[in-house]
């Protein structure tokens, strides 16, 4: 049974890369799901994503109308999810936010840890179950936790984020310091900005 | 920093076991924790604390008034918690139940599975921190699964709950068959209740 796997509405980079990360794990270990978004990629996101080549993820509305399950990643409550959330069952959640606004009918999985990055709690489940991260997925998933902890600097930061941010640079063979200041420079858009003002 | 680690209210085996489980790992990792109940063991509790020599736990009716941070174990809704649960911060669950009437002001160590038995969870968090889990613990933990999967055939069962109670059992050194038969007897109290009718 096809399983839909989103993060939340006006997306961020975490959001649309930890959708991506699950959805292939879930993949790797027999499920059958599609890493979907509630919003076009912000420009710090389309940089990411252009940068390792990696398709825009398709932009749902609706969930009901495809599916009757859905995975949630980077959020959990109902007001940042998809419109129609109430209609469809929830089987897993991976996030790393307070929980609100949030309830189940049924039993399911939940993990949520609090450090800085979804991506970094997904990267332990790969860890779990022995699925190797590609390099290409390694280089989204560096970007969510340079995008989340502003390069390791937030407030918000962990060790884990740490060591797992180094980890995931070397798989994507980048330079995390270099790539992530231009990164982060892409999302402000600064050189747009400098011109026009 | 001091936590209370507990389950519901009117315990069952597996909320009282599993606030002992989990209390006794996070103490091993380096935590401050004192595992106690929300109410006095049942006819079946009594009999697994009796059978492996371990102390009932110190009953509390409120939190707030001895600890700022708690643990729950084996449910979240807060109408099965303890009395003053809005008074106080939840830093962990650990929980097979559905989510509802659940809310954090903070982002928390959550980790729900779909499975029998919450002591079947705790078992894999004590293998991924590489903890041992010591004869008597063992013993307690595998009443809890016997208790919540009525020996493994409730509707609820799952193969980690198989397995994880027959790797208890062989710790434990009990014979799971034998053992879960008669807890489970001892639960219903059907030696009291044939001589009483
Ligand atoms: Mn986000
Ligand atoms: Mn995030
Ligand atoms: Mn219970
Ligand atoms: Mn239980």
């Amino acid at each position: 049974m096809k399983q839909l796997v989103f993060g939340h509405k006006n997306p961020d980079t975490d959001a649309i890369v930890a959708a991506k990360a699950y959805s292939y794990l879930l993949n790797q270990l027999g499920a059958d799901t599609e890493a979907v978004a509630l919003g076009e990629p912000n420009d710090e996101t389309k940089f990411v994503l252009d940068h390792f080549s990696e398709p825009y993820p398709r932009v749902i509305a609706k969930a009901s109308d495809e599916v009757s399950q859905v995975v949630l990643v980077d959020h959990n409550e109902h007001q940042q999810s998809v419109a129609d959330i109430e209609d469809v069952a929830v089987s897993h959640v991976i996030d790393h936010h307070r929980i609100a606004n949030f309830s189940t009918a049924s039993p399911l999985y939940y993990r949520a840890e609090p450090v800085g990055c979804c991506s970094t709690i997904i990267f332990k489940e790969f860890t779990e179950h022995e699925v190797e991260v590609p390099a290409k997925l390694a280089g989204l998933m560096l970007s969510a936790i340079i995008s989340d902890t502003l390069l390791f600097k937030s407030p918000t930061t962990t060790d884990d984020d740490i060591a797992i941010g180094k980890k995931l640079a070397e798989i994507a063979g980048v330079s995390y310091e270099e790539y992530g200041l231009e990164m982060l420079k892409a999302g402000t858009n600064l050189a747009t900005k400098t011109a026009e003002e």
